[in-house]
């Protein structure tokens, strides 16, 4: 690995505006949308499209047992792979660059070198991973990445069921992939993985910056809890002698929010989903559900979060004498990058005379994965208005030119 | 009227058990609850059964245009009619109580002072309104008592379309009643109205008393409210960069509930319905649509308590910059008792031994409707537990007799 200044990378915002537009033709829906769920026929189309370019690029091409597709850049000396890359499915309608982008960005970055500085010493591949969003199968849980750090149970293909019935096992088989073979898309080979995406926050907008390096991914916790009252008839039965779900669930709710945001960023908790039995205006209910999103990069912070989350439900459901149970449904250590990497990165983007800030990532990514079995780290590319998983998904391509010279800077670093 | 203390009327509680129980048996889902929606086979069963009885107990029997079904006993002198009596559908399921025990004890109490004190000077009859609940047609409204103040719109029997899609004018004639005749139902002949029902509420239980006098019909108002904030990524939005309308909703129901509580009984308000939009754990909602109901019986109090609820919503979503309406569903004034029957009610509670307290009904009632064209009152039966609008409504024949007995000395100091 070299430690003297990273040479100066040109990337075409042509190339970068031609790739991104036209996968986004893939599952395009509306004028900036994208519908594209692993192993659908929008799927096939764009993963074909970037086996042409990998092609076009002088990469070597290699599609697994789950249909991830990689591109080699074959170094001059043996060793463990570097790998850029991430998910090339989407949410359903997503956005252009939710994913796709990070594809497109190690397929660009490897180009770019391969042109700029010939064959490396170490093995350089781009990968895009098949799956990642649990847009048509909700438990799919990461399949790509998982199938590469060898984490998917011999039964999970026909386990996995999407949201119109079908197992996982036959929409594989209806692509040509043999759902048998998944193991032998596992790796051992990789040292490195920097994943470049989308922000998906507003955090870079704010600061006014183009490109962020991770220092972790956030740990994220999912509850479902259940608040349980006495249903009554909301004229007959005055305030003080209610068992009240809903004044209990809205007290809790505040409660919650306020004490992620009191803590501070990168705290945050979300209540997302609601369900109200009866619901029915005139009638008390009898008991309201409820998700709790919470999530915190710091291991001891996190734990802090979550004790004071219980402690409070436990403390308003005891003092209005409501009946309180909760279940964790998810739950995700956070997987700091990997420090060598993250300093490496931030050497070159200042060579590269690009601005970033050090950022936690809020959100689950295929690098938490990865971490599994490679030294990883992300690039952050600012996102506007912070939107993510809609069509007003949106980043400049001045901003991706500036992350993808990063992450190729970074390559260089490491392989050349 | 008689102003000398009332003699003792004697209620068999044998009659009232099996009136009780034979009438839950149209309709009777599993041991206790009873599912008898207007115009619908169970409730021409009950029809049916309840002229029969009638014309047992010596009354005239009348059905008119809408189906609500009239038993009177004839007074000897001419003048407006003393009328007492409550609805005979119930909710989808109910229990045997609501609605049904008002139609009964108007019945068994002419019977008693029939057979215990001859023809009346006044006449007095006993009536089973056809419809209250609106739990076949949502916007019934009151069907019965509307159709006798002609308060019914000629289109009202088209418009009024059930759960099913059918017009509540397709479901009278498939029971041999023509729409076209509603406005027959009319009347302008009731001079006092008295409906006997159950509390639906603890207060009279917690007060260790069997029965009350209703001091006045609670005003009531529905909102219906929007809270539309951003939706973005739960993991990757700062909360202090969030428009999120659940917290916001949260603070707003925890606030409005606790307005109520801090203004003491007989305020009420009541956040029955809760819908969240796109309703994902991990997406903060883009918008939250809710119900207030909210009830107080002094139209000075509930101004004020309308406008707290007001402001607080209008300060909180702006301080948090949500963007905020509401619309105003339901609106009904206040209905206060007559003075002059709730007196003749106290004190002839008082001669039959029948402890009783004054309170406010906190539900609507067929008594709001008919203040429209008489001089109405009410008498509530305890419940136990307060429960009402399910299976495990119960009231003991104990009390119900109690009540009773109020009302036919009620109905004797007016009518003798």
């Amino acid at each position: 690995m070299q430690n003297t200044a990273s040479p100066l990378i040109e990337i075409s915002p042509e190339l970068v505006e031609r790739y991104v537009l036209e996968l986004a033709s893939y599952g395009a829906v509306q004028a900036t949308g994208v519908s594209r769920t692993v192993y659908s026929p929008e799927w096939v189309g764009a993963t074909e499209r970037y086996v042409e370019w990998c092609t076009e690029a002088g990469l070597e091409v290699n599609r697994d047992a789950v249909g991830n597709v990689w591109g080699k850049l074959k170094g001059r000396e043996p060793g463990k792979s570097i790998v850029s890359g991430s998910h090339i499915d989407s949410q359903t309608p997503g956005g252009r660059y939710d994913g796709a982008l990070g594809a497109v960005a190690a397929l660009i970055a490897l180009r770019a070198l391969r042109e700029q500085f010939g064959a490396p010493k170490r093995t350089i591949e781009a990968v895009a991973f098949c799956e990642e969003e649990s847009s048509r199968f909700p438990s799919a849980n990461y399949w790509g990445s998982r199938a590469i750090t060898g984490r998917i149970a011999p039964d999970d293909p026909d386990r996995v069921i999407g949201f119109s019935g079908e197992s996982i096992a036959e929409a594989m088989r209806d692509v040509g992939l043999d759902p048998a073979r998944i193991a032998e898309a596992s790796r051992d080979d990789i040292e490195h993985f920097i994943e470049l995406h989308i922000e998906q926050g507003p955090i870079l907008e704010q600061a006014g910056l183009p490109v962020a390096i991770v220092s972790a991914i956030t740990g994220i916790r999912h509850y479902r809890a259940e608040i349980r009252g006495t249903q009554n008839h909301a004229g007959a039965f005055p305030m003080d002698l209610r068992r009240d779900p809903l004044a209990g669930f809205a007290e809790i709710a505040s409660g919650l929010i306020n004490t992620a945001h009191r803590m501070g960023r990168p705290a945050v908790t979300t209540i997302g989903r609601v369900i109200v039995e009866p619901n029915y205006p005139g009638i008390i209910p009898s008991r309201v559900e409820f998700t709790i999103d919470a999530r915190h990069p710091d291991p001891e912070a996190r734990r802090r979060l979550y004790a004071a989350h219980e402690n409070l439900m436990t403390e308003v459901a005891s003092r209005r004498g409501l009946d309180i149970h909760w279940e964790t449904m998810l739950d995700h250590e956070p997987a700091p990058s990997n420090l060598e990497i993250v300093s490496v990165l931030e050497r070159v983007a200042r060579d590269q005379g690009v601005p970033t800030m050090l950022m936690a990532s809020g959100a689950g990514h295929d690098s938490q994965q990865m971490a599994a079995i490679a030294k990883v780290a992300m690039i952050f590319v600012r996102s506007k208005d912070g939107r993510s998983h809609t069509p007003d998904e949106f980043s400049s391509v001045e901003d991706i030119v500036a992350g993808i010279r990063v992450l190729a800077a970074g390559l260089h670093a490491l392989a050349y």
